[in-house]
């Protein structure tokens, strides 16, 4: 079944799937879609902007530098690494603003909540004394006064001037030490921004690793930070995943014909949540009866469809490049659309249907788009709203262009890092033990995450060959994002495909019951990565710090900023990190140097470029190699007789941080804000 | 003696100046200056980069947009419109950080200083009370209270989550309410910076006048937020600016021959206090003379310089584009800098004399500088330091590179909002009033404010030509950043220049002995404009509101990203703004037309773009005369007799400010946090 899934466009650009090329193939020619664009447009970009040499932050450029020429430098002088640094720090600026601004949304709601004013509650009471705790809250408070400390404590994490932003101290101590050295432990976000933002206006910073220091302490602010607090107070609001049943891709199980299509679209799972709540109400029930049809069926697009999958399994109709996609179907009655990643020609495809596009984010609107503005306060009478808009589209769907290709995949999804410690240990015993067992014994290789964009410059889903080659070498592979929904698409999230997996990993899937890929969420949840990768250095046996585990990370197909600044927060963390199908600083040698090679000096992360799966595969299988060799577990051990001593030894006190083994099912008695020895 | 000094360049590209024909004419073909750097790279650069149509903001591009070919829209989908704001609000974004980074800078050592943490305290005590008033703070606190109180104000407008930042408050009335009618009254300015570098990232905003709001609110969080605050608390620190005799240019009195010649440039002017006072410390010159020169020797560039020279009658060695001229002397033993405007390029010209250049920045760095970081705890020490790099470079000194034409030039500033009005109105009743008469009278046409930067790619000094043209047109005109020092070098900063006055202007300007250009500060002192346009509104006669006054502003070589911000700023309060020699929107007719026409909808204010002198004179002086039209000033009112009942309704109670009248002169009683009617 995988196999036959997993089926390619005939190459055009940004026709990866066959659903794809089915539903596009029906679009006149004059329907400007975005992969028509691409062919017309022509595929070379301007080498400068590709390549971090343009330089646009004065009225005197724009200077297109060259690296190595000194008359084309930029008219201040500004070198070529100068100028790619900064190009390339306001990248991880603008993807730092996206994550933590949607952070900040959750934020503000939670205070709201807490605090009563909005129709939101707390509905994880499991997961919330150990955020609280990561938050330096109190986790014995009462329920009540907790709530609200923790509310403060999450806006803080946006305004804090001064000092370190608390999430920071979840990470390894080592790691934290390190950070320390090099002074990157992020103040608060909003301030990292500013900061770096200013750095890179003209005639501040010009010492490209300053600047690129610079950069790497903003991304901390956004992984250990504004994304971190996203994941985890959505986790309280909306609950904590768990492993769920659903369907990825256009079927007739994913849009169905006799109901009211709704797809959302976007970042923010709170509207998504309310839309859910309100499709199930009798009365919107009944109105969509009275046009004909069964009911409100809803679906997701992009990261508001992972939000969603995890915890509802609601399914998934397409990734960032299926957005066009699904309503070419001439099913959907409406794309409900919040923030960041909707594409702006989604109004102009749904011009040739009967499909309101409605925004309802007060800071991303479009024309020719209906804007039901969502207000909290009235979450649930707003979702009615735009329900009711949608019921009002139905009697205007054209059955004449209704085109359903049913070739929706089952998968499971819901993975969060608590879910993987359940999975593995059980509910009295979560712990990440078997994980670290079976990498150091060797049946498991290492991990890999596959994560990040899919975009219109790449004609394959690189996503699958890489993944089916990655776990066939017995590598585990986490996924988020559009890149988890690539490779749901081609079967690979469901527990069968661990057939695909070579021998060791597959004994381990099917011992616990796993696909051989684990989807852990939306883009800003590979924070729960950060996490899991914390507790298996915590769990003990692969080193002291994250850079120790063998592990790496890809984004195949990167695409938004966000995808920059979730890169350096990996690579300051300590992990190599893959991107293609091209890098932003290719333009200066210095430059990309320094994040490729020197930057691992510092903190044992670094970046690599790829085009192909097999490109990717190899630099990814050589990491986690190395990352054995240095373990000292790439090859059986010897025998060791242990006299008493030894055994003593091996008994002896071990930190144990405050944050280890809790998932969210400890007893609240663990919970503790001091540090233990045991 | 005027028109002797405004000798221009001979046309090549950025030679503006006589004096920089002259330093740079000796420089050898091999040293790249910026000026042959423009040569080379020849005059034209990207259309699409300068016209505001190459979107970056994802890696499906760069895009190449053209407005109106559907074709070659962004991949996304995104219009000209789209791609053409969200660029021109990054500018603004950028700006603002720039600015309020500064500004951020004042108020942390604002907040040490008072908590007794650096050796810096509040000098001036007259304007303490009011400035906490305008910070919400209770004027009438116990001293040590209300520092306290006004220190963490300060910090709250960066950091403020919701709500309206207080300085705000201060605009007149009608604005505010404008502001809140549409929307754009800031929260913190961290905030907003981060909000709109979120809202023109891949895929959020997507409609051009709601991206272009969004700037506005992101363009009022600098104005009336942390450029303020750094113009209000700088003059706490360091001083109230008062009318000063100083000089400007290169010349014997400001490069010494006979001593230790320090420049210092960039943005910060607390790190130039400490070198003027560790200047004057006797251990210091002791050192000097060691090594065989008098003394220290401080100078200033760019708004660094604006800055102590405004307080401190430091002379200027130059504007931006003299940056490298004051090095090519062979007189500067060192090249302080702190954070903004410095190019690149002089740690490449430094190398071919003996001059050192130094950082001090932790976020502006270059290599082959010399890194002193300036730490305010001790402020002294650092700058002995400095001092010290400088005094050891002397004997270094090459004789026979040193050339330091005499032309430099005699001018008054310090033209603070303050100082005006004790000028106008004298120390006992200070008030703007017999401006405003005299602008009714029409003995002054208007105002005019020539601000920003200068640049490489103009020719011409315009502010010069401009501000001639204007003031014979009985404009008066103010100034600040590096536009006060083009203006300056040509003699306008001279009481004496009067004579270039038209009568009416002259008359005036004769009777309270004032040049005819007012030199009010760097570009973070643009505020100070606001404020006094606010005192112009609330002294009567001249409408209720900024928009109503006879007064436009420009920016005729604008270059940082500043200026946008600042443009932006003067646009929403309801100033028309003039940009040249272009204009980062040109290549979307709808986002153009937005911001010079449709804008002026909502706020009053407008752009406009112009190049020549000329142009500039016209544009601005219609807008004046159109001004004064509304006003029902532009002829001579017929005499009317009055009643009785008149004159009581001339007495009747009229709305007054708390803020109204102040100066910084007014006795403390007078101040109070509650409205009043008089």
């Amino acid at each position: 079944m995988i196999d036959e899934r997993a089926r390619f466009g005939k190459g055009r650009p940004g026709v990866q799937t066959q659903t794809a090329e089915e539903l596009y193939s029906k679009l006149k020619e004059d329907v400007l879609t975005a992969p028509r664009r691409v062919e017309r447009r022509g595929t070379l970009p301007c080498a400068f902007g590709k390549g971090g040499t343009c330089c646009r932050v004065c009225n005197m450029g724009p200077c297109q530098v060259v690296e190595g020429v000194e008359e084309l430098k930029g008219v201040c002088g500004a070198s070529a690494a100068t100028v790619v640094a900064r190009n390339f720090a306001r990248m991880v600026a603008a993807g730092t603003s996206a994550h933590s601004d949607h952070g900040r949304h959750v934020a503000k709601l939670f205070y709201e909540a807490v605090h009563g004013e909005v129709p939101f509650e707390v509905r994880d009471k499991r997961k919330l004394r150990v955020v609280a705790q990561a938050f330096g809250v109190d986790p014995n408070l009462p329920e009540g006064d907790l709530l609200k400390e923790l509310a403060d404590a999450a806006l803080r994490i946006f305004s804090q001037q001064e000092g370190e932003i608390i999430l920071t101290h979840r990470a390894p101590k080592p790691l934290l030490e390190k950070w320390r050295q090099y002074g990157v432990v992020p103040r608060g976000v909003d301030r990292e921004v500013v900061e770096l933002t200013h750095r890179t206006t003209i005639g501040v910073d010009q010492n490209y690793k300053n600047i690129l220091m610079g950069a790497a302490r903003c991304s901390l602010a956004d992984g250990w930070g504004g994304s971190m607090l996203a994941t985890e107070l959505q986790d309280l609001l909306l609950g904590n995943p768990q492993p769920i049943r659903a369907k990825v891709n256009i079927g007739l199980g994913v849009l169905r014909p006799d109901h009211v299509n709704v797809a959302v679209h976007g970042h923010d799972p709170l509207l998504a949540d309310a839309l859910a709540q309100a499709s199930y109400d009798p009365e919107i029930i009944e109105e969509a009866k009275r046009v004909g049809a069964k009911g409100i069926n809803l679906s997701g697009i992009c990261c508001t469809g992972n939000e969603v999958l995890m915890r509802k399994g609601i399914p998934i109709a397409g990734s960032f490049i299926q957005q066009e996609v699904a309503i070419a179907t001439g099913a959907l009655e409406a794309v409900v659309v919040d923030v960041q990643c909707i594409m702006q020609n989604v109004v102009e495809i749904a011009k040739h249907f009967h499909t309101a596009v409605i925004t309802t984010s007060p800071i991303a609107m479009m024309e020719g788009a209906t804007h039901i503005p969502f207000d909290e306060k009235r979450a649930l009478e707003v979702a009615k709203e735009i329900l009711r808009t949608a019921i009002a589209r139905f009697p205007q769907r054209d059955l004449s262009k209704v085109n359903i290709p049913d070739q929706s995949v089952d998968i499971v999804a819901g993975f969060s890092h608590e879910a993987i410690m359940y999975i593995l240990g059980g509910r009295f015993r979560a712990s990440y033990k078997p994980l670290n067992e079976n990498i150091i014994n060797g049946k498991i290789l290492g991990i890999a995450a596959i994560v990040g964009c899919d975009q219109y410059r790449v004609n394959e889903p690189i996503q699958v060959e890489l993944a089916k080659e990655l776990i066939a070498n017995n590598v585990l592979v986490l996924a988020t994002g559009c890149s988890a929904t690539n490779m749901a698409m081609a079967g690979l999230l469901s527990p069968e495909a661990a057939k695909l997996a070579g021998d060791g990993l597959r004994e381990v899937l099917e011992a616990v019951g796993c696909p051989p890929v684990l989807h852990m969420g939306a883009c800003v949840d590979n924070s729960r990565i950060l996490i899991a990768a914390t507790e298996i250095v915590h769990t003990g046996g692969l080193g002291d710090d994250i850079f120790q585990i063998p592990a790496v990370g890809c984004a195949p197909q990167w695409m938004s900023e966000k995808a920059i600044a979730i890169g350096m927060y990996f690579v300051t963390t300590g992990v190599q990190v893959v991107f293609g199908p091209d890098f932003p600083t290719l333009g200066s040698k210095t430059v990309t140097d320094f994040l490729f090679y020197e930057i691992e000096n510092y903190f044992n992360g670094c970046w690599r470029v790829a085009r192909t799966a097999n490109e990717f595969a190899n630099i990814m299988i050589d990491r986690i190699n190395g990352g054995r060799r240095a373990l000292g577990i790439d090859k059986p051990k010897p025998r060791v007789l242990f006299d008493m001593a030894m055994r003593r030894a091996l008994e002896g006190p071990r930190y144990v941080p405050v944050f280890h083994g809790l998932g969210c099912f400890g007893s609240h008695e663990k919970l503790t804000t001091e540090e233990k020895t045991a």
